[in-house]
């Protein structure tokens, strides 16, 4: 038997690599049936035969064009033919109001539908085929709205049950794969529709790499590895810090809150339910000691532990908050997302307290 | 009078910002005759025209293109018509060997003259007109490069004595101060040429703008201040722990030395050179406990401290090392530039020494 390409050897690796660290238990693709993907299940069907360990595929259908039932139906019998077992093909509904857009709004469904799929068939993990480019293009994108390390630091190659082990190869690679192991993947319209956003980083990512070196795209995969890293460190202090020094009291009762929706509906987005607002305090003077890094990170914190709601607490609010610290005269408390405010109490011993905006003077 | 247009307003209350944050005394402008820094001679020469700070400018020649003395000599006589006093011309030699490259060994010739420039005249700050669009580009060199946080960060606004007004302008904002004061700026060639990794950066900046949208210039820039304040936080962090443990054994003696050279002088390259090396010593078991972020920015302070050459020191010697704390196997000695090593003594009480070479074990 002669040996495989390069690329396809680098693509086994990487996925052995992975299952080498994994417990014992079977695994999850999650597969499109594109190329990366498609590769994705081909090299995991490769290894699992020699290790013996269980591998199905979970193809989500995100109804959003027409034909996807038929484009999953094929990448599912694609899957089996590899001889993945079980696979699946689960039908999502997108939100259309995500406050994200549209494509976070298909990535969320599709990681809780494969979250689902893993605990209903006991998968100790859930592989998706991310590549370096796709890394880059994440980069990329963070890099346009002009978001902190967390952002740029791009998709983690573990978190909870998602796996991503082609974050160390290409998009080249696994284009290999699929040529070498005579796989005919589908190829999504929507990858050449300038209307999203990835597909626009993409070309981009095209035009950089001809004007800074072809060892752009690498470089910016490495420079999300270490913003990471940063990006951990320091949110760990903030909560470290936060676990700390902060006083939570419980939520006001219902007696002085407004009456429930009938029903026991909740009033808001049943898609993003927001616990009910608390009062989070912190010492303010020890609070202005910290480095400008973990302060915001831990006004950031206090204000999601009081309620605020993540997808609409944005830096412009942390920073408002932020001056009751370093720009301190005496100002008035600053609104904050979710019917919050934050305000300072005067003195040595001061207070930053967050909490419902009509509570909070 | 009629007020100025929005971009001269902008322009000027970026230098009125900034020389209201200075203590009393003559500021110096760091003018070429381009764009920006003529824009910048102009803008500070109006302000301090209100409050009469002393305002002089340094036009410093590299002497790298034919005709560069006539430039210089241009440049220092438009500062003399805006009112500048003194305007000095300073020619500098740039070292063709810098191990940055020719853009690093020009920055480097010019900033050290600025400094002398300015300890001589007794200024309180040298200020530079970068705007925010080399602020924007500069992130982008740093992405290429696969940098991390503190290299993505850009450039500081204030450092020592050098200051940069112009961060929170753009370039078309400056051009529409050199239009309005009627300046006739010089067009260096070499911000055409496609040799220098700033120029394609330029370039590439327009298409990535085109394909991320027209804040992208913007979101960078705000990415990097972002990015500094991590860094900083980081780097803090990292300094205070390795102040708190490390202990550091003074040099060895002559008598363990090799001889050094003739006539007193250096062996190594006189344009950097080295402390002579010591050996840091870092208690392994409590540094494997900190985040990978901090710890590996304590362990490229060591390397330092133990004399390594900070222009050579990479990424990859720092994770190298760091492989003695997270992929501890009883491995020899990690070879660092400087011909130093780092080594682990082994057990609980094991430490990390970092020393010359041929001495560690």
């Amino acid at each position: 038997m002669s040996s495989p390409p390069a690329a396809v050897a680098a693509c086994r690796l990487a996925a052995r690599r992975l299952l080498d660290e994994l417990p014992d238990g079977p695994v999850l693709v999650g597969c499109s049936g594109g190329t990366d993907s498609l590769a994705l299940a081909s090299v995991v069907a490769f290894e699992v035969d020699k290790t013996g360990r269980p591998a199905g595929a979970v193809v989500v259908d995100h109804g959003l064009q027409a034909g996807s039932a038929d484009v999953a139906a094929r990448a599912a019998d694609q899957c089996r033919g590899l001889g993945l077992d079980p696979v699946v093909v689960r039908r999502v509904t997108v939100d259309p109001r995500h406050p994200g857009g549209p494509e976070d709004a298909a990535r969320d469904a599709r990681h809780t539908a494969l979250r689902a799929e893993a605990e209903r068939l006991g998968a100790v993990a859930v592989l998706l085929a991310h590549t370096r480019d796709d890394q880059a293009e994440q980069v990329l994108l963070g890099l346009a709205r002009g978001s902190g390390a967390r952002s740029l630091a791009g998709m983690p190659a573990r978190r909870g049950l998602l796996a991503r082990p082609f974050l160390a190869v290409t998009r080249a690679d696994t284009a290999a794969v699929c040529t070498h192991d005579r796989l005919e993947p589908w190829h999504d319209p929507h990858n050449a529709d300038p209307a999203y956003a990835r597909v626009r980083a993409r070309g981009a990512m095209s035009v950089l790499e001809e004007a800074l070196g072809p060892g752009t795209r690498d470089a910016l995969a490495r420079s999300a590895d270490r913003l990471r890293a940063d990006a951990d460190a320091l949110d760990a202090l903030a909560a470290d810090w936060l676990a700390e020094h902060a006083e939570h009291t419980a939520p006001p009762t219902t007696l002085d809150r407004p009456e429930p929706p009938a029903h026991g509906e909740s009033a808001t987005d049943p898609g993003h339910p927001q616990p009910p607002p608390a009062f989070t305090s912190l010492p303010a003077h020890d609070l202005a000691t910290l480095p400008a890094a973990v302060r915001t990170r831990v006004l950031r914190l206090a204000a999601l532990a009081a309620g605020a709601p993540s997808g609409a607490l944005t830096a412009a609010h942390v920073l408002a908050t932020d001056r009751l610290l370093t720009h301190w005269r005496g100002q008035g408390p600053v609104s904050l997302p979710g019917h919050l405010a934050a305000t300072r109490s005067p003195g040595r011993a001061g207070r930053i307290v967050i909490g419902p905006l009509d509570r909070v003077e």
